[in-house]
């Protein structure tokens, strides 16, 4: 299985063609970053339709099994997931009507502190506050991945040791590495790592300055990462964003909140912008990581790991749990 | 199984008590009346988490068998229902993702026109609108009970003839025997019951008048009823509102939409108010009707019929139903 643990493209056919043009067999999309519950169903509804106009290449898996088996049809599967917890809009009983819904990833925080904790972007993070406990209780009772990738670092560690289950950074790369807010430091990442959880290193180009330019600098990244935290918690997360738009790209980073303009992971002006390389200019040559890997001295098993087979064991161990069980309302099946 | 096709209560631990000792094993509850989705979310989770802290004595079934399962288990089973399709707030593709969180009946409106159609209380209806047609067929794929109780004779018309399964009235009584615009003319029922659907006659005083002083009373207006529309479509809906207060009603019947006091079923100024009969004050006097039936004299099977019987045929025939298919989107399990 061949994993890309996060995108952030709006869909159409010939963006899921390029995606299985790249090899990639699972892929989780971005259903919002800003949106509220309302707005978030809508959301839903729309890649459900999307998804279903194109089922012939295309499938919504919300469990590991389900990847697989997408994959064996020959179809893409599709995981919904969330950059932010805004589609709760404060009910902790919304986790579970969104998990039923088929959303299987959510993102704490996104670029500003909300009411679970704070972002990277924050000056002071708050650290978890006492509804993102429960809502981490309540993503491990309903089989959510917790993801941390925009998420600040106190907040970040707190959901480490809070979390019953592993959690993730899906689309991020190692701070020591590349000094950027968006990525995250061993301080975050190797508890992380050490309980199971996993970190997407991605392609972005202003997350992985320095390691970028050629295939050969961003498997040398993939390899220090490897060197510090171990090859376990290690999978491939691009954060694609196929035809961005510049208003799309600006909903992203201001959303609602400010009537300036918002930086995101861009450079601040007087810094020279960082260019997306021409060797992966989009999820289609997902499969020159893989060479680049190889290339590297990564062996075939060790490759596969990296490029899906970590993702695929931290899936089945978060989404597929005992935690997962039946809810307490329901007639139990015996 | 003896089944209770509406009641409106809010209900609490003494509520469901009251239901299970009247003997009911399965009861439709009203989630909402003019709630939009995000209060209709809302309103599922309280239910939901209403349910959990009383499992002892309840669950929440969403197929006949799940009824069935649940009265084995010594519960009450309930069904999520909506008494208006405003928690759709004109999204087609809400109808799939409420049907998923469970609600598994909906009217098509309310008291007052909607985007679907015309209500029983408007001068003017319009039929089912081309919104009401595809919301129609959506309700059949997902296996959504539709319901016409408080909707206009037109509408209600439009849906029977439009509706590829059986549609119901949860709560009215028949036109013809008490003259009330909350009532269902046999211009309606008919067509309704020769297509396999169903009404649930009720005991609510306000549409029952000439009927409803004494249970011999009530039975007759049974008694009538299944002359002239046959015994298959037959059922009982009791309307009940356990110790409703005034500001629950004053909700139900202005919803947001007006500011002046509306009246609902109620008789309007200067018609004598219909009286509450002691002999069936509540859900907990349900075993009150089938002795009733009895005396009338109804057959063991007859009343076995009325009492449930034809509800879970109609349930079996429309909730789990061929049109319930895999969505589109979805891994399809092989």
């Amino acid at each position: 299985m061949i994993v890309d643990s996060l995108i952030c493209s709006r869909l159409d056919r010939e963006g899921i063609e390029e995606i299985r043009a790249g090899g990639v067999d699972s892929v989780t999309v971005t259903c919002g970053f800003w949106e509220d519950a309302n707005e978030s169903l809508d959301s839903i509804v729309r890649w459900r339709e999307l998804v279903a106009e194109h089922r012939d290449i295309a499938a919504i898996a919300t469990t590991a099994a389900e990847m697989t088996q997408a994959r064996d049809q020959g179809r893409l599967a599709i995981v919904l997931g969330f950059q932010n917890s805004s589609f709760l809009q404060g009910r902790l009983g919304y986790v579970e009507a969104f998990a039923q819904l088929g959303v299987r990833v959510a993102q704490l925080t996104y670029n500003i502190q909300n009411d679970v904790g704070g972002s990277c972007y924050d000056p002071e993070d708050s650290g978890l506050t006492r509804f993102g406990e429960e809502v981490v209780a309540e993503m491990n009772r309903h089989g959510m991945v917790i993801d941390l990738s925009h998420v600040g670092n106190r907040t970040a560690l707190d959901a480490v040791h809070t979390s019953e289950l592993p959690v993730a950074a899906t689309h991020a790369n190692v701070f020591e590495l590349i000094e950027h807010p968006r990525n995250k430091p061993l301080e975050v990442l190797r508890p992380l790592a050490e309980r199971g959880g996993m970190i997407g290193l991605t392609t972005y180009h202003n997350l992985t300055r320095g390691y970028v330019a050629t295939p050969a600098e961003w498997a040398e990244m993939v390899a220090r990462s490897v060197d510090l935290l171990g090859i376990e918690c290690i999978g491939i997360g691009t954060d694609s964003n196929q035809r961005g738009t510049d208003s799309y790209r600006e909903w992203m980073r201001r959303g609602r909140w400010s009537r300036r303009p918002q930086l995101g992971a861009a450079p601040p002006p007087g810094v020279e912008p960082s260019q997306r390389p021409d060797w992966f200019s989009g999820p289609q040559h997902f499969g020159r990581l893989g060479t680049a890997l190889a290339e590297r001295g990564f062996s075939a098993a060790e490759c596969e790991q990296i490029l899906g087979g970590n993702w695929m064991r931290f899936y089945d161990a978060v989404i597929d749990t005992p935690l997962t069980h039946t809810p307490d309302w329901k007639v139990v099946t015996q």
